[in-house]
């Protein structure tokens, strides 16, 4: 199935006092909806569990991380198939093995939790805590300051559709001496960080507690959430974190990176892993 | 009550190969949860409607917005009350007046409908356009373009929290000669939006026919969709719209600018109402 990322649209500019007819080149964005398909002796259930604002292409990859990072299912050997229904592209179908049966009750938002305290940062970073399946076990990362100076380069080489159109989020994996291993690109930063989870996760590459996860935008809680879910070490974003990412950051033992550019960078907390 | 908009927090400055102690400014993050009370004949329902991560500050105009642009509440006479609850300031209460039902079936997803064609931008459109109050109907308006090269800076010189800590998104009312009326900030683009349009619904001040709309990112489909819910007729985005932003703007009749700077802008749809 051919994927289209992009849309070329007329367009008018208004340069000064002129106006000029062109083209422009727009980040595509659909609607994605994610079914779940479960069966349990001799009942089958498929449920429509979300639907998302996405960029085509990575589907079966998005569909899957974004169910391993809500916390709907726990690993790769759960999962039998990830499809796109045919003629219907915007709806992936994950039908898992006989017998599992999803975390469903999070589906609803598993950082959500009506404590004692009211909603607020304590109980969204408690809850979290509660549904990673890796452990915040001590480790002895070390990476040098000079490898996080370089990152950004290879990200923007490897953007290609946000540098025709200036629309799309990008979330990157890169090794511990800075190579680049992966990018996924999508109009929602939400999705392309799933998309970059949910292809480990189909690799069986987790725990990517081996990984530097790039970030080209800002650092919300939710993005966070998603890279401990997936086992993730340290994060550097080019845009800056919002307090509760560093609250969730510093709870989860992860090193946070923020304001990347050029040859600095700020760091938010675990600082124990850059060398300089 | 006093609402925390900035954190300071201390941070690690690396530069070059050197490394500095220092406070950085963050953009708080906190999850707001949107309940709403309404009664019909002797029974009173009260239901959470959204948790959403949101920077605190004007929460009640946000829950308000919400509702709206969501299609859950048609106008501000439907609405009796809009109270944070007391020591639980992450909880607004939003409660109807008496025998006023509210449309909660689109909570869902209002854009969202299984049609025949699938999951698709046209039937997220068609689904968009049936429940906005606002008819699109013929209008004369017309704005030079030399309006359009002001805003952009009188919006950067209001958006105080954003200097400070880089993570804030925008979105701002002008009226059709340029000057300011209001700017609201938030983590998330959409709940900066949904304050500015739940100002304007607690104000009276709905549909904004005759308001310009600044949003100092991108425009997705989400931000256009809420836009033509509060009857606006002209939106400019700093950055890209996506594909399908464009086409809800067309079949919204919006005007739709992007990449505004400086002297220059692009035009995707509605350029009758912009004058060179």
């Amino acid at each position: 199935m051919i994927k289209t990322f992009i849309n070329q649209v007329p367009v008018k500019k208004v340069i000064g006092n002129q106006l000029i007819d062109a083209a422009d080149l727009l980040a595509v964005e659909e609607p994605l909806e994610i079914q779940l398909s479960y069966a349990t002796a001799n009942k089958r259930s498929t449920k429509s569990i979300s639907v998302t604002m996405r960029t085509p292409g990575n589907d079966e990859e998005l569909a899957a991380g974004f169910l391993f990072t809500e916390g709907i299912i726990n690993n790769n050997n759960q999962v039998e198939s990830v499809e796109v229904l045919p003629l219907r592209e915007n709806i992936v179908v994950v039908t898992l093995n006989e017998n599992v049966i999803p975390t469903l009750q999070k589906a609803e938002r598993n950082f959500y939790t009506t404590s004692s305290c009211g909603v607020c940062g304590k109980s969204s970073i408690d809850a979290i805590r509660t549904v990673s399946v890796y452990n915040n076990e001590q480790d002895d990362i070390c990476v040098k300051a000079t490898v996080f100076y370089g990152l950004q380069d290879q990200l923007i080489k490897q953007q290609l559709i946000f540098q025709s159109t200036g629309g799309l989020h990008a979330a990157a994996l890169f090794n511990m001496e800075g190579n680049l291993i992966r990018v996924r690109e999508d109009v929602g930063r939400h999705n392309a960080l799933d998309k970059l989870v949910g292809t480990a996760l189909l690799n069986n590459e987790l725990p990517l507690n081996k990984s530097i996860l790039l970030l080209s935008g800002r650092a919300s809680f939710e993005l966070l959430q998603k890279a401990i879910m997936a086992g993730i070490k340290i994060v550097a974003a080019v845009g800056a974190p919002s307090s509760l990412a560093v609250q969730l950051a510093k709870e989860g033992g992860i090193t946070l990176i923020g304001f990347l550019r050029n040859e600095r960078f700020n760091i938010y907390c675990g600082e124990q892993r850059v060398h300089l």
